[in-house]
């Protein structure tokens, strides 16, 4: 690895490198010890000009779950952006300071312009609605996991599908797999935009659109939960009449298939009820574990210790 | 410990377990080196929904001396809250990310909720004006190794005794030794509550009632002060009339026992004069000390390591 | 090393002292790994009642790449200052919990004040308008890297030469070499005040002033440009006709030696073109990474380690 790594978007990864990352993760899970001092001595930066805690977090965790170390700033307000200076500028500083980056920005295409000039590996950590590239890799780990393999499986993504930047980035991650089959659920206002089903249609993917989440759970392996924002309704009786419906409760998984996983980002707000955290195939606690455990593999991989 | 433990009150420690805190502490106090890397590859999470630099530092210090790390937020705005998150969410969350949990928050009861489903240790850092059990340990230290037992003595309480959270739950865990005596002093409107009175009574501990903090001060063995804030008193004739007497300063501390010793769980305004600072009665910095190390036993106690 | 180290200002070092950290500075650079555990077991406190990140990071950073632990706060905001504490309390409680301090306050002299009773070694990283000693440190260590020596060279302090502290301090300590000549570039307002001039005549130093940049360059050995605040200047049309001239860009590189380093404290706004950047004579990036050995330097020394 002679170049600087950047990863701003899941595209950025092949899919020989998002496989080696997902054998690395479990090799981690199985045996955390072996990597405890992995990353001895080394330094994260977390540059968080948005707040985030869980990203935070579990960035910091996965560091200091391999020995290392990690300083930053959790907001902007205590940055030197206050001062006008650029984010490609304070890249530069934290690589004087740091040995790998993660990054979160509010605005669209700062990471891209911030990793222009970077010295060492940044990680794009969330920008804006745009790219979230290690939620992916947390939503890819969960499923690999779960279901053993990201081939012959149906998932159903619910909630809002037009903005959801998490949703738009694991249909594309999920593209390169064979025979995915995705079921979108959404108010008719916040359908998935025209470029990402043309995407899947170039792909040959199967994929059907439903309103409510009752007619699509039967046959899903994966249901993946996001929240409907009410000021994201066109009209307020919309939102009255189908707000319950991008609820999951114990009443809607009568339906569902025995072994099928339920995932959601989080947080949550109400979209999943908590009577629901009970039901074995409740998996969005251990989504957030599993993000832990792919940001150590991602961090190993950019320092290119594994 | 098969159970995960949590510590909401100090009335959650059998008095079997306070002593065994107070032992642990005193064996760290004489030798710190020994624990230095006892919590290797652990990591604390400090949540705190409230700002508290004394709290939070304390028990960050207290994790890294241990050689353990340590991740959290200070304050509710970088955390997942602002995004509508429950509080037994993010503790949840947290708990995929670190070993054990100290967490603040401004709202009485929240840590008990939180408590509910966390999956690994979880000590309350203090719930708005209710529990604040790891101050109590602190000043419980701080009397043990000053005094060198929990029986026969006097204690001064001086300030706000009807809100001071720190002042209820000390006199609740002295209730459970032999023959402390209680000598209260506070102005009328800020008199301790019926409760804890009736609670003293159910014990057969003596208490007595003071106005003016010089009539009581010769007694005491230990006089603990707090702040008295003036927003507390029903009318501005009685703060000019009272205030002077729940500052002490060198001459009130003419009537005192030589052996005395002055505690105050900090930070403190302007209730302790900064001349006292010098006597060899002054603890409260000690007391600060203190609490570091009553931390770091405790963590090591809900860790299962000592 | 009975006595408490503080470091308030850069006259608190001996010109032997500085040339110690200087000499063990380049060590370090020379082989970090010799002292990646140096610190080990020893925890840095950092009080920010001001947010820097910059600075901070740095701290954070040389501690960490020695082994040691870091706490602290952003801003004060998260510290009991809200309370009403004063600094000098804030400072002897986080010497209960850290083994040595960096602070940085927005009120002058409050680095002097809770200096006074600490109980920790006490770095001042920065108070109002006053004093910035590890700028200075990181300053000097990039002239001594770059030129080989702190005599004999020719140096133009370009900008805000009436406010900016950083010149005031690095003029200060230059002072005590041989033969540095001082070149001062400003817009007539903001000249350097006359009491650092009366500083230079009484060390025999030599001095030009001068309003443009253009005419300065040629003879400089380095360049130390900082940022011209807009609101500096008395009026609107002084601004419009000067401004550039503080500016600096390829052009007005070519009249410079070949060898000339740039310097600037960053962050930059716009006082040095991104263009520059690419020069082999920019040298405020490697600046920043000085900043972070001579504060690793810094703390051993005051630890007693080294």
């Amino acid at each position: 690895m002679n170049e600087v790594r950047k990863l701003i978007n899941i595209t950025d990864l092949s899919t020989g490198e998002i496989d080696h990352l997902m054998d690395l993760a479990d090799d981690i899970m199985a045996d955390p010890t072996k990597y405890q001092d992995a990353c001895a001595h080394k330094i994260l930066a977390t540059l968080f000009f948005e707040p985030s805690t869980r990203t935070r977090l579990s960035f910091t965790s996965a560091m200091m779950s391999l020995g290392g170390q990690v300083l930053g700033f959790a907001d902007a307000k205590s940055s030197s952006a206050t001062k006008g200076e650029t984010v490609s500028d304070t890249v530069i500083m934290a690589g004087c300071y740091a040995d790998i980056i993660a990054m979160r920005h509010p605005k669209e295409g700062a990471p891209i312009a911030a990793a222009r000039k970077t010295t060492v590996p940044l990680i794009n950590a969330g920008d804006g609605g745009h790219f979230h590239p290690t939620q992916t890799l947390t939503d890819l780990l969960t499923i690999h996991r779960k279901l053993g393999s990201f081939d012959n499986f149906t998932i159903g993504l619910c909630g809002d599908l037009m903005f959801g930047r998490t949703v738009h980035s694991l249909i594309e991650a999920l593209l390169r797999y064979e025979n995915v089959k995705f079921i979108l659920i959404s108010p008719p206002e916040l359908r998935l935009p025209e470029y990402m089903k043309e995407k899947m249609n170039r792909s040959g993917a199967e994929w059907h659109e439903y309103t409510k989440l009752e007619d699509a759970i039967p046959e899903l392996d994966v249901l993946y939960m996001t929240r409907v924002q009410k000021e994201r309704f066109f009209n307020e009786e919309d939102y009255v009449r189908l707000k319950d419906s991008y609820i999951l409760d114990r009443e809607k998984l009568e339906d569902a298939k025995k072994n099928m996983i339920i995932m959601h980002p989080l947080p949550r707000v109400n979209e999943i009820a908590v009577e629901v955290d009970d039901d074995p195939r409740a998996c969005y606690f251990y989504q957030a574990k599993c993000g832990r455990y792919v940001r150590m593999a991602l961090i190993l991989y950019f320092l290119g210790i594994n």
